[in-house]
C-alpha cells in the first residue's frame, strides 16, 4: 500500500521519498480544508495553574516544543485535552491560542465533544470561528442512541461543517462503538474526512482499514493507542494521535518516519521504547480513571520543565509525592529528564 | 447549606391526615429552599415544534395540566426533559418558563446535566439565576471517574449552590452507580438534599433507604421508575419522578395519596394500571434508546391534545404511522384519550 | 388478584384462609409434577468441612431447620448452593440427600447449571434420577448466545424433562437478561413452569408479571432478591428464593404469610428487618464477589450452630477473624444468635 | 513444574534460519512437557454429523490437513472447539482422537473449560489421562470472582497439573480480564507456561509482552485474534491460535515463517489476505454470537470437502441457503475452493 498517492496538494509537494520532510509544510496547507491530515497529531494537554486557571505560557511552551519536534498537526480539546472539563469560554480560548501558535504551519483539529447533536453544533460553530482547520466529534452520548441516530448525527455535522469532520471512536467515554461499514459510508458520502480510533478494538480497526481501502480510502485513519501504533500502521493507520507525544513527540515522529520508509525493525523498537515510557500513566495511586493517565502526562511535562504545574481540573487532584517520584523514575530511565 | 427540616413549614400545614391536601400548598413554599420536596414531581418533557423549535404554548398547556392534577413539583431538564439535547440558551429558557408557570405554587427543580464539575457549575449558576428552587446533578461522565471524584464533585456543587442539590443516580446514562454510604454521608454533610434514583437497582435503593433512615433521613429519596413506585414506597421513597406522569399525572397523584394513607391495595392497583399504560414507551419500532421512551410520551401527549407535535430533537425522529396508532391503542384501553 | 385459585390440588387442600397452613402439605404433593410450587423456597447452601468435603451432617441440620420453619420447598444447587463449584458426583449427592431429607413434605428443586444445552441435559437427567421434583436452568453461557438460541435452549429442556423446568434469570452470572415476552410464550407452550428472577431488574419483573397475568398466569414467578421481596409481591411474585432464608427462614415464612393475608404493614416491617440482617453479606473484607455473600451466609450459619464450618469452595477462602465478628454483631442485633 | 527451557531440545534443532523447518519436528517432542510450544496452533473445530453426533472421519480429515500444512500444535476443546457444548464423554473422546492423530508429531493442547476450580480439575485429570500435552484454562466464571481468586485458581491448577498449563484470557466468555502483572508472576512461579490471549485488548497485550520480556520471558504468548496477528507479532507474540486456520492453515504457517525471518512486508500482505477471508464469519444472518463465527468456519470446511456437514451443536442451527452461498463467494475470491 502506498501512502504517497494519498498525500494531497500543497502539504507534501516537497520531498516525496516517504521520509519526514525536512522542510515544514507550506503555511497555506492548513487553510486547505481538502488537505488530508496524516502523521503525528498529538492530543495536546490543557495546562492549568495551581488555582486551575488556563496557563497560556505553559501551553505556548508545549505547542512550541511539539512543532519543533516535527508533529503534523495539533489536536486540542480531545479527551486528553480535557474538553469534558473546560467551560465553553475556555474551549474557545484554547482553539484560538493553538491556531495562533500553529500559525498555519500545521493544521489545528478541535474536539467538539458534547452530548447530542444540537450541543455539538454549537461547539462546531465556535471552533470554526476560532480558526480550527478540522473538528473531531464523538457519537452522541448520555441519552442512549443506536446506529441510525449515530449515522444521522454525523451526517448533520458533516452537512453543517465548513471544515473536515473526524469521527472520534471512544467507547470508553461514550459507551458505543462506531461500526466500520457506517464509517466508510459516511466517508464516501462526504460527511466524514476520517476517524480517530480510540476504541481499543484492533480487530475492528483492521476491518475498518480493509473496508476503507476497498472503497478508495475515503477516510483518513488515526489510532489513539500509544503503545500499539506499530500494529495500527500494519493494519492501515495513516497517522496517530498519541497522548504520550506530549511527553516524547520526537519518538512518535521517528516511528512514523520509519513506518513511511518501511523500516519495521525501527518502528518496532521505537514502539517498545515508547510502550515502556507509557508506564508514567500507571504511577498514580491517589487517583484512578482519566486523571491517572493525564495526571501522568502533566506530571512528566512539569518535570521536563514544559508545564509550570501538573494541576488537574475538578473533580481531580494533581499527583503528588511518591507519584511524582515514580513518574520521574520512568522518565529518567528513558533519558527524558532535562 | 442545611436541608434539615423534614416536612417543613408552609407546605403541609393544612390537612395532616396523610392524604393529599385538597388545598394547594402555600405559594411561598417553593421560595423556601429549606422546604423538603416530596411527592409527585414529573420530569417535564420539552415540547418542540415540527421544525424543532421550543414550543412554549405546548409547554404552558403541559405544565398547567400537571399543576391542575396536583403534582408536588416540576423537574425540568432531566433526561426525559432532553437536557442532553438542549443548547444552553434553551436550557435557561425552559427553567424561566417553568418558574413563571409554577408561580411559586410548587417548586421547580432544574437538571444541571453536563460532563464534569466545571461545566456543571455553569449550569448551576444559570439555573439559579433563572429561578430554579433546586438543582439535580448526575455523577461526572465522559471522562472516567471513580468514587473519590464523584464525592468531591457533589461536595463542590453543594458548597457552591444557593439552592438544594439532588443527586441523580442514572447509570444508564453516566455509566456509574452512586454508592449508598457516600450518598448518606453527603446528605449528612449538607452537600445533598436528596437523591433521584433512576439506577434500576432496587436492591441498592432499599439499602440506601435503610441507611438514610438510620442516619436521621438527611436525604429525600425519589424513584424515577414508573412501574415499580409501589415497591419503592415500601422501601422508603419519599416521592416519585415518573416520566409517565406527563401523560397520566392524576394516576401518580392518586397512588401517592393512597401510599400516604397506607392503602396498599389502592397503591398496587393504581400501579398495575400505570404499568400497563407504560406500554406506550414500547410502541416505537423506528427508533430505539432514548427516543423510544420519550417518543412514546410525546406522542401520547400529542394524542391527548396537550402537545402540538410529537417532534424529537436531533438525531432522533418523531414516531409516525403505525407507531402513533399503537400509542393510541394503549391510551384508548386506558381511557386516556380525550 | 387472588393467589388461592392458583394453589393446585393436594398441596393446599387444608386451611384455605390464605395464611400459612399449620399442617404441612400432603407428602404426595411433591410427586405431582403438575403441582405449582409457591411460597418460600430457600436456595440451600452446600456445607463443607474444613478440608472442603461435603458435610452431610450439617446439611441435614440445615434442611431440618428449614423444614421446621415451614418453608415451601428446597432449591439445591443454585448459585448460592455452589453448583458452579460442585463436581458432578457431588451435585448428584446433594440432590439425593435433599430428596431423602425432604421426604416428600416439600418439593426439591435442583439447579442444572452448565454452559450449553448438551451439558445441561446431562444434569437434568442426573437430577431426575436423583429424585428432584423440578429443575432450574439458566440461559446458556460462556459461548455467546442471543434470544433465538435462548428460546430454543429452554424448548429443548422443556421437551426432554419429565419434571417442571424453571428458568433462572441471573444476568450477573450468565450475562444475558431473559425477555419477558419470550418467557411467557415458553410458559404458554409448556416448556417452562416458572421463573426464578435474580435479574436485579424490578422494572422488567413488573412487566413480566403483568404479561404473565394477562396470559392466564402460565408461569409461577419467584424473586431471588432478599431485600425487596415486598415490592416483588406487589409486582406479582408467587414466591421467593432468598439466600438469607438459610439464616432466617422464619422471617421469610412470616413475610409470605403476611402477604397472603394482605397485611402490608407486617410485610414491610418484616422486610425492613430482613434487609438490615442482609448486612451479613457485606461483612467480608478479605473476599469479594460470590464469596462475600455466601461467605456471610455460611458464617452466620456456623455462628448459629447449624454448620460445623463456614468453609468455602476453591478458589475462595472462608471468612475469618474480624469478618466473623462483624457477622456476629449483625446477628446479635437481630437477636438471631443462639 | 518448570517451563524454563525456551525453544527446547528436539523441536528446533534442525534448520535454525528462523524459517519453518521443512522436516517435521521429532515425534518425541510432544512428549516433552518442558518443550515450549510456539508458532501456529489452530483451535480445531469439532465436526458433527447432521444429527449432532461427533464425526470422527471429518475430524481425521481436518487434523490431517492441518498437520500437512505444517502447524505447530493442535488446540482442541477451545471456544471454537465447542468445549462449552461437549459432554464430558465427548471431551475425552476428542482429546484421545487428536492425540492419536497427532501421533507425537505436534503437541496437543486441550481446553479444560469449566466454571470453577473443582470442576476444572476434573477436566484437567481427564485431559491428562487422554494424553494431552498441555491444558488451557480460563479464569473462573459464572460465580463472580476477582483477582485474588483468579490467581489462586491458576496456582491450584499449576500445582496439580502434570502438564503445562496455559491461561486463556477471554473476557467475552468469562467476563473478566486477566491482569498482566498477575500472569507474569504466575509464570515466574511456575504455575503457568503461557497465555492464549483472546482478550481483544491489544494495549494490554503489549504491556503483557513487555513485562514478560523484562522478567526473562517465563510465559509463551499466543494471540487468538485472526486478523491482527501481525501486530501481535510486533508486540511480542510467540505464536497464534487462529480459528481461521481451520480453513487456511497454510496462510498462517506462511505468515509465521515470514515473521520468523523478519519479512514484515510478507507478514502484512498475508495478514491482509487472511483478514479479508475472515469475512466468512460475517456471512450468517440467521444466527448471531458464537454460531456466526464457528458456523462460518464449519461451512467453509464443508465447502472445501473437509467436513461432511456444517452442523452446529444445540442450541445453534447450521447456516443454510444464502449464508452458505455467501461463504462460498468469499472462499472463491480467496481461491480457497477445491
Amino acid at each position: 500500500m502506498s501512502h504517497t498517492s494519498r498525500m494531497s496538494g500543497t502539504k507534501h509537494t516537497g520531498p516525496t521519498d516517504c521520509t519526514k520532510p525536512a522542510v515544514r509544510p507550506d503555511p497555506t496547507a492548513a487553510a486547505d480544508a481538502r488537505a488530508r491530515i496524516t502523521g503525528v497529531v498529538p492530543p495536546v494537554v490543557t495546562p492549568l495553574t495551581e488555582d486551575r486557571e488556563f496557563d497560556a505560557a505553559s501551553f505556548a511552551r508545549l505547542v512550541g516544543r511539539l512543532l519543533a519536534a516535527g508533529v503534523d498537526g495539533l489536536f486540542v480539546l480531545g479527551s486528553t485535552g480535557e474538553a469534558a472539563f473546560c467551560t465553553d469560554e475556555l474551549r474557545t480560548r484554547v482553539v484560538r491560542e493553538a491556531v495562533a501558535l500553529a500559525a498555519g504551519r500545521v493544521p489545528v483539529l478541535a474536539g467538539v465533544i458534547d452530548t447530542q447533536t444540537g450541543r455539538v453544533l454549537r461547539h462546531l460553530q465556535a471552533a470554526q470561528e476560532a480558526g480550527a482547520d478540522a473538528v473531531v466529534a464523538t457519537a452522541p452520548f448520555y441519552a442512549v442512541t443506536h446506529e441510525p441516530q449515530v449515522r444521522r448525527h454525523f451526517e448533520i455535522l458533516g452537512a453543517r461543517a465548513d471544515v473536515p469532520v473526524y469521527a472520534y471512536d471512544i467507547p470508553l467515554c461514550v459507551h458505543a462503538k462506531l461500526d466500520a461499514d457506517m464509517l466508510v459510508e459516511l466517508g464516501l458520502g462526504g460527511a466524514l474526512a476520517g476517524v480517530k480510533d480510540s476504541s481499543g478494538d484492533d480487530v475492528a480497526f483492521r476491518r475498518l482499514a480493509l473496508r476503507n481501502r476497498a472503497e478508495g480510502s475515503p477516510l483518513t485513519l488515526f489510532t489513539g493507542h500509544e503503545v500499539v501504533v506499530d500494529g495500527a500502521f500494519l493494519s492501515g493507520a495513516d497517522g496517530v494521535v498519541p497522548g504520550l507525544a506530549n511527553v516524547d513527540p520526537e519518538g512518535y515522529v521517528r516511528m512514523h518516519a520509519a513506518f513511511r520508509r518501511g523500516d519495521w525493525t525501527s518502528v518496532r523498537s521505537e514502539q517498545d521504547r515508547l510502550a515502556a515510557l507509557m508506564e508514567i500513566t500507571r504511577a498514580a495511586t491517589s487517583v484512578t480513571g482519566w486523571g491517572k493517565g493525564v495526571g501522568g502526562f502533566k506530571t512528566a511535562l512539569m518535570l521536563q520543565g514544559i508545564l509550570s504545574s501538573n494541576q488537574l481540573p475538578e473533580p481531580f487532584e494533581a499527583l503528588g509525592g511518591d507519584e511524582v517520584e515514580a513518574v520521574k523514575a520512568v522518565l529518567g530511565t528513558a533519558g527524558l529528564l532535562p
